[in-house]
């Protein structure tokens, strides 16, 4: 094994998941005192938000790696995620060095003592940029721009309950050193990750979702930004089938699929599985059609993921 | 429910458990921005090592509680533990808002995203120091006192191999603040902890004692502080008879009990279980009469838990 350290975001990585670990791989080499030799990898291709992104900004794409051993490698940094099934697949036998997350902390543990900083701010990059300032490394324009867009996608430009209140500072300050104007280069980055017409079924299902246990269940929890729901509803035939293929090849409990406007910040919720109930309870409203509409939810971490737990353990 | 969170370290405190959670509590009440409404309490009372700390620095004992939401609390703070075994009785039931620790992380998960700082450091109190400054909060001489304490009993005056290079500075600027010689005040502590001749068998088992599921194995590993283990090993039948006693009681797989020689830096390890052949391949050592010598050993969370989580694994 080489010393090298692997930090890498989540499976199905979205902006935050990439330009978080793009910038604290960055910073972990960097740093004045106790550097360290990392090297920034990616669980998955960038979405086509992160895409644009990586355009924009002239940075390639972290290569995609399975397992870090088959890489030779046995030490790794987490950033925007922290629970195992979210994780590379041989998480469980590395040594994790740290944590960098924005996330409820689950289905995680350690052998040993480790540097974990959690906090319940928009973005994991958000943290990341924190740890440059305290650090005092300067950070260079393509790294202000991903950890801006890491934010920007999380918060949905800054209007998601996820918002914390220093995180509209962290968002004036990255954009300034990234040279671009926020609202303006915002509105573009989300715009391109809503391109929904040219995926299949199968695809819209798949662009961001997460796995979780839920008090037993295995329930997949998927999202979908658009500027236009009912685009996606008219395809709705079509998605349910897709999700019941899926849930089947995954021994999946439930999927809950959010069909998010990010224009007007409300989300249509799709339930298919055994517990529609408990999702009905969860969100105080009826499915019809195992479809419902939840206003003014943007976010899964916080207006969807903590009810679903909360009725699951009930 | 009241708006007041607890802040508290885990069961059986110790003086880093006691220290680290009394200056994050008084730390959380005078932040210059989002000051909280805490309380420091405590899951058990002090043992004698903390008593001594206390009486030097004129502070009270944090009174004790079993369980948050009878007192009408339930949002807390955890410092110096995470694993739900070690906390307060009701702990799955409650809003954790936050944790400062520097242990491994296991058996702890959250509906919702939270502050969580841990590092791989001599103390809990360290980390709460540094949090201090961070925040520019000025330290009171008897916090200053309670914090080198907690890092003191950890790290057995710096020595232990668990102590961080930065650990060193952190006790000096406390010891500073706490109007106090670091070598001279530390002995003291560390001595007034050590007085095991009054203790019965059942009390020396449980000084310090944790309990950790080990791949399904419900194993508990106490440590004492001593200035002689032989002191110790004389009594080595009626501990064995007190193990024996607790582990019918707790219905526990195996017990591991560390006297740690605090002067000469080693311990002797007492095995009954079983799962003795683990613990033996775990140090690499063979049990004679249920025991046997571990040189250099003195950090359970360092030198032992980890061996053991390692060997149960495998």
């Amino acid at each position: 094994m080489s010393d090298k350290i692997f930090v890498f975001g989540h499976q199905k990585p979205d902006t935050d998941a990439i330009g978080s670990s793009y910038g604290f791989s960055y910073l972990s080499n960097h740093r004045k005192v106790g550097a360290l030799n990392t090297e920034v990898v990616a669980l998955g291709t960038p979405n086509e938000e992160t895409q644009f992104v990586l355009d924009y900004f002239g940075v390639e794409a972290p290569r995609v790696v399975e397992s870090a051993k088959a890489e030779g490698v046995d030490t790794v940094i987490l950033t925007d995620h922290n629970e195992f099934q979210q994780s590379i697949s041989d998480i469980a036998e590395l040594n994790i060095y740290g944590v960098v997350d924005h996330h409820r902390v689950a289905n995680f543990e350690t052998a040993s003592p480790l540097f974990m900083q959690v906090e319940p701010v928009g973005s994991a990059s958000s943290i990341v940029y924190r740890k440059f300032l305290e650090a005092d490394v300067e950070i260079p324009r393509e790294v202000a721009g991903l950890l801006l867009s890491g934010l920007i996608s999380d918060t949905l430009l800054l209007k998601s309950p996820t918002t914390h209140p220093t995180d509209h500072k962290v968002a004036e300050e990255l954009a300034k050193i990234a040279g671009v104007d926020l609202q303006e280069y915002g509105l573009a980055m989300l715009k391109a990750g809503t391109n929904l017409a040219s995926k299949t079924a199968d695809e819209l299902i798949d662009i961001d979702a997460k796995t979780f246990e839920l008090n037993g269940s295995k329930v997949r929890v998927a999202q979908v930004n658009t500027v236009d729901i009912n685009e996606v509803l008219e395809r709705l035939t079509e998605v349910k089938t897709a999700i019941k293929s899926y849930m089947t090849a995954g021994d999946f409990d439930d999927f809950v699929f959010m069909i998010t406007d990010i224009v007007n910040s409300n989300s249509e919720i799709v339930e298919i599985g055994s517990h529609a109930d408990k999702v009905e309870a969860a969100f105080h409203f009826k499915l019809e059609d195992d479809h419902a509409f939840l206003a003014g939810a943007v976010s899964r971490k916080k207006q969807v993921v903590p009810q679903l737990t909360d009725e699951f353990n009930k």
